[in-house]
């Protein structure tokens, strides 16, 4: 399967890193993909630039978002919230018409200080406005409520053994991302949470997941439903 | 140590019960103990009246809020979060002076269908409100994230093996309510999230647990912190 992912941050090259790893054909794709490999610095949480990344990952493919969008057959938004809406714009309505778009981000707002509080919330949902922006995609919210390396590597935390949430209106698109959970990352644990709208949910757990890193001193934690 | 519980609905009960049964001295407090010992109807999920559990569990009190307050060193706050704060002016400044409040309510909002969403979120919370309200009380908030009947009875699921959330502005208070949280209800696990601005991430727990209630078929689950 030829997978898109857009967002060339930590949660994209974890995500591009093992799906590669796996035999799968990944374009990352960014808003100007000459800018990005120019980069020199460390991003804001201390990582090295995308291009030192990209040198140990020669196999991912870099482009724009239109590039990655048109490649796949599923797209996975790894932007940060607060830009996915443009961002998909920019990947373009026609590429992504019909293909199942796997929505990880969180809407986080920093202007209020840390820990962040989110920009949508209660009775909307950043994979609601996503939905709403792109009617022909077929939006299925997972992945957002751990960390990068857990997202890609689950069974790096007690063999796995903890939870992952999927929403969605599409249920052969669940079905799909279920798979690709399962098959392409190791999960062992999917809940249906049901349609779109629980992803005011699933994103409403970041603000626990936040004062978690808090109080733990590691993001190498998840939640496990117990049941 | 006397404790007393503002609220006569599942929670309420679930926790009197318990507590009495460990030997703690115990007082409901109800808006007006008269109407709720009249009630012969069930309660809007089906559960028998007031009257009928206390039949069964005639060493828990019953009184007013003010009285419950009055009665405690510890005072648990039961009540709808719509009510909350309500309730709690009822049961009135003096009587509530310097004790600690666990607040477990949540501000559920069933205007506007089913799930209920949140009354009060992101940027400010229940726990908060009621603070505000009331300076002179030690609110911790707990217990908000899962069943009434495993909020009490932990061990009734997977031995225990499952997590507890506390937070708020006093330590003595939150040590104090650990302490009745591992010795009096039998918790394993109990995570100190911090300041009792961490209400929000814990509130906004409520969400997902409605849409896993949905999902599940059953209220008998619970998160655990997976480390």
């Amino acid at each position: 399967m030829r997978i898109g992912i857009l967002g060339t941050g930590m949660v994209g090259q974890a995500l591009a890193a093992k799906l590669a790893e796996g035999g799968y054909e990944v374009v990352v794709g960014t808003r100007d993909p000459a800018a990005t490999l120019a980069r020199d610095e460390p991003d804001g949480y201390g990582n090295p630039p995308f291009r030192v990344w990209h040198q140990q990952h020669p196999d991912v493919k870099l482009g724009s978002f239109a590039d990655a969008a048109a490649h796949s057959e599923l797209v996975v938004n790894a932007t940060a919230g607060a830009a996915s809406v443009d961002a998909l714009r920019l990947a373009g309505e026609a590429n992504l018409d019909g293909k199942v778009l796997v929505d990880i981000a969180n809407a986080l707002d920093f202007s209020r200080g840390m820990p962040p509080s989110l920009l949508v919330t209660n009775t909307d949902s950043l994979g609601e406005q996503i939905q709403r922006a792109l009617p022909a995609v077929r939006v299925v919210k997972a992945l957002n409520t751990m960390n990068a390396l857990l997202m890609a590597n689950p069974r790096q935390l007690a063999d796995g053994d903890h939870t992952v949430f999927v929403c969605g209106d599409d249920p052969q698109a669940k079905a799909l991302v279920t798979r690709l959970l399962t098959e392409g990352f190791g999960w062992r644990d999917v809940i249906d949470l049901g349609d779109l709208t629980a992803a005011r949910a699933t994103e409403m757990v970041l603000p626990i997941w936040l004062r978690l890193m808090g109080a733990l001193q590691t993001p190498m934690f998840n939640l496990k439903v117990v049941r």
